[in-house]
């Protein structure tokens, strides 16, 4: 008998389904030192112990797009080794601040399958959550994505959709920010807070960013994401992109740095309400994104803080001063990303 | 008087002569996080130490390999600057686990010279070994290594080749590895201990991993490995190979991440019995491996963990599920890495 | 409004004007580990909180030239999203040792303008000067830039041009250097003291770097420098060079580096009195480095270290044994950085 996990295949999914994941992992520094290598971020929060001191925090907490790497890292051996594509998130929120020397794991739930009408493949929705060494929950999300499946004449494992909201409610959010105090602009880079901005509002982010295979190789293995279409170009060679296919959550990582120049106090991302990666990125191209402001919300009991829905959208070689949108919209192949989240800041 | 140093010739070296290489080094969360960027390496002892605390350790170890990375490093500059050729290792043993910042420093013995009938060349067999700020030995190997003359009418330093074991008695191993108690399957990834692994099993880990040169330039810097062919394309490009050959303890740890696709309980590298880089690897390639357990062994006193002799053999751009080799026995050219190591895992 | 950042233009600045940069930064070891990647440097007083604490630091220091990073980077946005060059550095000074866990912030002040006779563009002198939490100013250095103009008839914001002494006096260096005892030789990797270097000694570093992109980027992210020209591959590639350009910085650091090899006691960077790009690194090029002694001096009061006045020249594609210059000397185009700066080691 082999020891080689094959991962699972549509049929071996059940609605209800609980799966505990592999590998727990100790964040330190040294992950936030290659997250800021590998994107540049430059949120002060996350930046310095110090600032983060300031304002309420007990020391710098990590980017909460580490934490979701990390989390989402741990799901792909048992949920997405066998998938075709990664179809979309919804419903995620950032529940608890993660700091240098938390341990996180992570559990998923199967909250519906779909066969597809080719009999070869289904849709698998999950709610994957990550808990701290403590028991604390502090991120959870669903994402939905099609996997293979083993024998095409296998039944299908079920039948069920789940309804998903297009969008969180924000009197969930902030639960994650500590009361802030003391916060600087200069520091922060930016003297434009919640009160600033205004629905309808669009933000070109300006500058663009090459991306390399040894870097997004070094960020997806960080993540101990094991998807193997990122990793292997003998394979990939041979397959339909002839190339490796960039880990979506990179495209993120990349809008959300780039997005300081026009966001610079949007220091913490509370949800993300639904996102879409509409087109791949490959190596050597070039990431460019600009924002709208979809919507605003004071929190309840919160004069500190404010949060902001933006819409982020993410192209390939196509700087983003005339706002290019995709589907349904305005069809521009060059947008690679379609991501609709709440973030919040001082007010 | 020029103060840069030339490194050692096959002529400078003595049979008994002791070198105590330079640049100690702390060891951090830093690297840690690095090598996992690296190579993707998912046991959950070095991952996490919560895991490792329940397990019996104080805190995550760091990796059995990154610790052989960095004291070999060490090595580099007295020991295989002027090499031609690095050629096999032997009697390797782990003896005390590593952790975040503990500094580490290596000294080499000369336990073998052997000049070659070209006079142009000799090998060198060196004892090195690893030791902590206390003086704990915490590694140590034997390698041999051809190295040039700086002068071929230079009399041989010695004509003496050391009888090197085979193989490591698994009396001797486990030294490193603390009582283990309450070791988690789930979270570890597989449920498959030592009873349930036999002599004769091959197992195909299936993935594979491009390499580019940045990622290997990352790495044997970080070990501070200073051998020239690994970072110099001016003069590489007008050599043999015309490219920058990979350091080859980065297929060493690419074979090992991979390896926990079959083999995800066999957490602690105790030792290397031999190995051989049989092809060179440069970037571009993709790194494919297979293992077969060779022997296994219960460990004097212990009824926690056991050992297995692993013989693991990476390739280049070919996928192991023929389980390929070389030398006598079936001569592919695919293969670059052949190695036979004792890991350790739960009963 | 949009609240994206154009940066300054020339006719932003004014003489006096001070400006306090943006995103304070945290140092950890995880920084650390990633310079130690990217550049692999050996002095042992950085590698080693043993050896460090040895000779009289509290723990090991974080390279002089990270730190200079950093400050570097936090002035970009302010100072030169919108330059066309930079142009120099003078009376820079090391004034305390920085540790993991320190944060840093950077003040900047105008200290020259002069537009150039083309109107376009202007000449910006600044003093930058970059703090740790408590207060404490660890580093100041002067840097002047060519920086475009918004609006070419723009009045100019001014015409002064700094005197700016062209070495550092070594009375004043020494200051971030404890008082140094048990230095040793053999792990630091050489013999050779402040005694034993001359004035007009010439040193070949020997071996070579190759940079990637992947590589430079990763860098200049770390130390979230901003500029454009070092990550946007869609951009550069219509642009003058059709490709990206490494940050200066990046040199420096190679070199220093790469001059282990002949200055490995060399443990601190105290000031550098100038220093100039005389050519772009563009990745794949391989980078040399050489050095001359230049002058020598005691410091008051110091009986433990000296200061040695090093000029070290990198060029790119070019081993460096027949030690090539650039203008005004011997025009060798492979030359592109000469640096003239202070270093202390043991006596």
């Amino acid at each position: 008998m082999t020891k080689t996990s094959p991962g699972n295949f549509f049929e071996d999914f059940r609605v209800g389904q609980i799966i505990a994941h592999a590998t727990p992992r100790t964040v330190t520094t040294g992950d936030v030192a290659l997250y800021n290598a590998l994107f540049g971020p430059r949120f002060a929060v996350q930046s310095s112990d110090v600032f983060a001191q300031a304002i309420g925090y007990p020391r710098a907490p990590v980017d909460d797009l580490l934490v979701f790497h990390i989390v989402f890292g741990k799901t792909v051996p048992d949920i997405s080794l066998n998938a075709v594509a990664n179809l979309g998130y919804a419903n995620c929120r950032f529940l608890k601040p993660v700091f240098p020397g938390d341990t996180l794991t992570a559990v998923s739930e199967v909250i519906g399958l779909k066969e597809n009408s080719s009999r070869k493949t289904g849709i698998v929705f999950v709610r994957s959550s990550g808990f701290k060494q403590d028991g604390t929950l502090v991120l959870e999300y669903v994402r939905w994505v099609m996997v293979r499946k083993r024998d095409e004449t296998a039944a299908a494992p079920g039948d069920h959709v789940p309804r998903l909201p297009t969008e969180l409610d924000a009197k969930l959010l902030g639960e994650a920010c500590p009361a802030i105090a003391a916060y600087d602009n200069a520091l922060a880079g930016s003297a434009h807070r919640f009160g600033d901005y205004n629905v309808g509002e669009k933000i070109d982010h300006v500058d663009g960013m090459t991306v390399e295979e040894a870097e997004h190789q070094l960020a997806t293995r960080l993540y101990q994401n094991t998807a193997r279409i990122h990793f292997n170009q003998f394979i990939e060679g041979q397959g339909r992109f002839k190339r490796r296919l960039i880990y979506g959550g990179h495209v993120i990582s990349l809008a959300r740095a780039l997005s300081f120049n026009g966001l610079a106090n949007a220091f913490h991302v509370a949800a993300i309400n639904g996102g879409r990666h509409v087109a791949p990125l490959f190596a050597g191209d070039t990431v460019f994104a600009w924002s709208e402001v979809i919507d605003k919300a004071e929190l309840p009991g919160r004069e500190d803080v404010g949060a902001l829905r933006v819409r982020t959208i993410a192209t390939k070689d196509c700087p983003c001063g005339a706002f290019p949108l995709k589907a349904g919209e305005n069809d521009d192949p060059a947008v690679i990303l379609d991501l609709d989240y709440w973030v919040v800041l001082p007010r």
